[in-house]
């Protein structure tokens, strides 16, 4: 049974990124009061997936749907949930509270995702002080105290690329022990903290190129 | 050979995810006068990747390392420019000058992906007739008109929620063929349209998933 760093999750990435389409869904139906009994393929149909596919991925919160019934709509919501932590809330503190960062402490749809950002950081004295979305942003140096004494774990790292090797560094030194990291910085924080990186450039070479495949005329024949 | 309206894109897109990180790569090497020549595996062992993926990636874009030399920086990385169309400069536009919009229009990273957000519209009063990153905020009776006269094909979403199917049909009937949607709505624009989703809520899933488990004692035994 050898240890490594890295057999902290067992349960692959495309799956965990398919929980959030499901509960949106749920909920979505919850609010119109259908589907208070449901099947894979109910799912699967409405998110253009695969029904295998999606019970495989609704397994791996330990819920069993029952032949022939399927699953009840509510207690497979709350079982996603659970399996995500977001029936908690975790909280999460901010570093860089520029034109990001006051999005995403202004986006009310991460209460449903149970994350709470509670507090700002960011170097600059000018945004020191202020406060977005009712929470105050703070000089850097309160971060190593505030982090202990509140028990966060979670950063978000939202400062221009220069600075991102410095503020991870800052965030691990203070306890933090997952980064959900949006510079295009590959952080390099040891593997006792998770990176969770949201690249845009990766987000859009995909749209880029098929865009530009879309508008090239169809060769048919081999070039 | 049977047509199908989603036979546009044969590349997986995990490789198109990669490809950028390749080119940021490769720039930094560019910039710091190393590897002129390389291998799949300095790519590969950089970015913790296996080197047989690597060279399939690459070699989508048509380009073939030569045996014992392997590529040509340079060449290599105006091949992965070329095939992203990062090359030329696509003009889009943005819908919904809030801060996440505000925060796209003032990122200076897109210039080296072949991006220039040329304009935002707004449907809101007090937001048009601003400038952000040099750029004007305009009203959304603009859009039809500019959008034909500027022949730009590619819509940036950055609305609410609520608003988010309105401002994409509006693209649409725009003559966008390609919406980068940063809200959490999974749109409806029909099979001529590409939509690339930027769902924080599945990225989020990832981190908070991990996060919990790393939190949670390690089970040896069958629970």
């Amino acid at each position: 049974m050898p240890a490594t760093a890295t057999a902290i999750l067992p349960i692959p990435a495309p799956s965990l990124r398919r929980l959030p389409l499901y509960l949106r869904l749920l909920r979505a139906w919850e609010a119109a009061g259908t589907h208070a009994q449901l099947s894979c393929t109910h799912l699967a149909e409405a998110l253009d997936l695969d029904p295998t596919q999606v019970r495989k991925d609704l397994a791996l919160t330990g819920i069993v749907g029952k032949p022939k019934v399927g699953y009840d709509r509510d207690e497979l919501t709350q079982a996603v949930e659970r399996f995500l932590g977001w029936d908690a809330v975790t909280d999460a503190f901010l570093v860089g509270a520029g034109n990001l960062g006051a999005a995403l402490m202004g986006y009310a749809g991460f209460a449903r995702q149970g994350l709470a950002i509670v507090a700002a950081f960011d170097a600059d004295p000018a945004r020191v002080g202020r406060k977005i979305g009712g929470k105050p942003v703070l000089p850097m140096t309160k971060l190593p105290d505030l982090a202990r004494r509140m028990g966060v774990r979670l950063g978000i790292l939202t400062v221009p690329e220069a600075a991102a090797p410095g503020a991870a560094a800052a965030l691990v030194a203070a306890g933090i022990r997952g980064i959900w990291n949006f510079t295009p910085v590959r952080l390099d924080v040891g593997p006792e903290v998770i990176v969770e990186d949201v690249d845009l450039a990766q987000s859009l070479a995909v749209l880029s190129h098929q865009l530009a495949a879309a508008r090239r005329p169809r060769r048919q024949t081999a070039s």
